[in-house]
């Protein structure tokens, strides 16, 4: 066989250079391997939906084997325990071990928790299909115990700590579900206590003012309370204490303050930024020629900003395309070439039909930014799986 | 207006007694006004279904409207505090007294839980409609933690206390169930664990010794762990201890191990036996013309075998039935008649197509008796709300 490619992680960055190199390789020109802990790809700028309770949590995933040809790459279902990258090594949890000539780390995110004390014993968060599937389950759960207990208010107070995209994104799904579910729980809906807590002086730091606005007086009209510049200063089994003292009693916290790289990536010895790798402008880690970290785990720095591109599914995407050529003109013995991100903006969902985002230099807003938002969406599914996915997984 | 009659309780009994009354009355003969805690009337015998959420909880509910008439009946939602017999009246919760010239006790039962530690506080139960939505939306809720914790066995370990009627056939429901629930949280069945522990030496204790065979073998071959003869000695958050000293950890106990009549009835100076009072042969409590009990508050024995008819909802609904025409026989001066049941037979279901049962002195087993618990339950549907009802809440 020819040279071995493995690809761990089948996120946003994993399947595209999959997907890609699967469409520039010829036959036996690589041996490439995807590792991946579940036989599924999942759509993580949607699971704030089945949170929710929105959609089921099978519309946000899509079997490994009908975007990647396992006929044509090998696929193992696994848990990556470490990188040996001086034996040009990986080791799985169930002790199996990998060789390649050419790494690529797409591993994802974990929840950053700022070492806020309690969070990551007793906050929900949104990560994948478990961590949603169990954040439904459980909200389903406070309600049928409410109903037998109704003083207990904590049962129906909804802490949502982090008022950045998917924090608010969930809130504004979390809103849009409320009504279903005081219906199918005989609950009266002014029960109900939906808070957005946010440490910065603003929500969506860093996003345009009138965009913030628009959400933020959107979702309040919805009911929900935020606590805007309130770090939590501590999460315990029953609710948050908030930095000015303040105790708000809830049976459900929801952390969505920020993520870090794969804690793999730093346990392997990688020299890492919160995590994540800072990688060249050919998406290698530094000092190994043969190993390309992508997507969350990756540190891109935006240099007309001087700092980090934040890691979205975009950047992850383009990351992946662009290292599936690299990739194939490697082997090829041909000149890799530089990555340059291609940013077109940053939409995000605030419930059914409602939205805001920028595109390009452009402001969006309500309807509008919906319904880009599904276009998005869609692209993605057309370039992992053509019009079939498109049609299957639409949410429409 | 003429003379009072108030219906305490929309159960079986109470639904029977007024829906019949609405038809022996005449405008203004009486004064009927019927209490019921919730806008709704349950089918008791159906609620193993949605506890372990084969059928939706909205299928065994019927708005009281929709077969009581409120123009001719009152309808008050409320919940029973006492009942002063001496002055003829009933105190609700919010405050509320009632007057009635003649009163009929149909308040249901209570879990009787025999002085066993823990059970009360950590074993569900399935007593009504948010009883049996609260164990639903529990099991779901283990099975979305379990895949967060798969070393967790006892988030899969189910167990159902008592082998009667209610226990037995929540068990086959739940087996029903699992293979559902594996597929929708990703989980292996061969997890999953069903216990099934009676203190009696048998199954369905004094039930024919052929149809008890016929449940726990099928039961069984469903993967079902009986353990009989084996009382449970206590009931912690972390499972069930037995008297012979095992312990089974389960996150999920409930408990059907026997009923007593609602706690209101002893509390207002009734004489009771485990909380069900000894009623005369016209249903009277013992002192009391005025007042009526009848369903899972009321003992009537069964002289030919000198022991007290078992609480069913065939006997409530008798009791209804021949109570409202001894009330319209009573308030035009006429003379009451003794009730005497006749009882057809008792069927239960274990699962979808199975069953087992005794109609006459026939057995049935298998498809046939689910057939038939299919049309009791239509019966009685019809006999309330007519063809309509049958239609719209049809299992098929």
């Amino acid at each position: 066989m020819g040279t071995k490619i493995v690809i761990l992680g089948a996120g946003y960055g994993g399947v595209m250079t999959s997907v890609k190199l699967q469409k520039i390789l010829n036959y036996n020109e690589a041996e490439v391997t995807v590792v991946n802990q579940h036989d599924y790809h999942y759509l993580t700028t949607w699971l704030h939906l089945p949170a929710a309770g929105t959609i089921h949590h099978d519309n946000c995933r899509i079997d490994i084997e009908s975007i990647i040809d396992t006929n044509q790459f090998n696929f193992v279902k696994g848990t990556v325990e470490s990188i040996q990258p001086d034996n040009k090594q990986v080791s799985l949890a169930d002790g199996r071990v990998l060789d390649y000539d050419y790494l690529v780390v797409g591993l994802g995110s974990e929840p950053e928790t700022f070492g806020i004390s309690g969070l990551k014993e007793h906050a929900f968060t949104i990560s994948n299909i478990n961590s949603v599937r169990l954040i439904k389950e459980h909200i389903d759960y406070m309600f049928a115990k409410f109903t037998q207990e109704p003083d207990r208010a904590d049962y129906l107070t909804f802490i949502v700590g982090g008022a950045g995209f998917t924090g608010m994104e969930f809130v504004g799904e979390l809103c849009d579900r409320i009504p279903a579910l005081c219906k199918e729980f005989d609950v009266d809906p002014a029960h109900v206590q939906i808070y957005n807590v946010e440490a910065a002086p603003t929500a969506l730091p860093g996003f345009d003012p009138d965009l913030i606005d628009y959400a933020v007086e959107l979702l309040s009209s919805k009911g929900v309370t935020f606590k805007i510049n309130t770090p939590i200063k501590e999460c315990t089994p029953d609710g948050v204490v908030l930095a000015d003292g303040e105790e708000i009693k809830a049976k459900t916290v929801v952390w969505t303050g920020g993520v870090r790289g794969n804690s793999v990536i730093e346990k392997s010895g990688f020299e890492v930024i919160r995590g994540r790798v800072k990688v060249d402008e050919y998406l290698r880690a530094p000092g190994y020629d043969d190993v390309f970290v992508i997507g969350d785990g990756s540190l891109v720095i935006d240099e007309t900003q001087n700092r980090p591109f934040p890691p979205t599914a975009q950047i992850a995407m383009q990351q992946g395309e662009a290292l599936a050529e690299n990739l194939a003109k490697s082997i090829r013995g041909g000149q890799i070439t530089k990555f340059q991100p291609d940013l077109k903006g940053t939409v995000a969902s605030l419930g059914k039909g409602e939205g805001i985002g920028i595109v390009g230099n452009k402001k969006v807003f309500g309807s509008t930014a919906a319904m880009l938002k599904e276009v998005i969406d869609h692209r993605y599914l057309y370039k992992i799986g053509g019009i079939g996915l498109v049609m299957k997984k639409s949410k429409f």
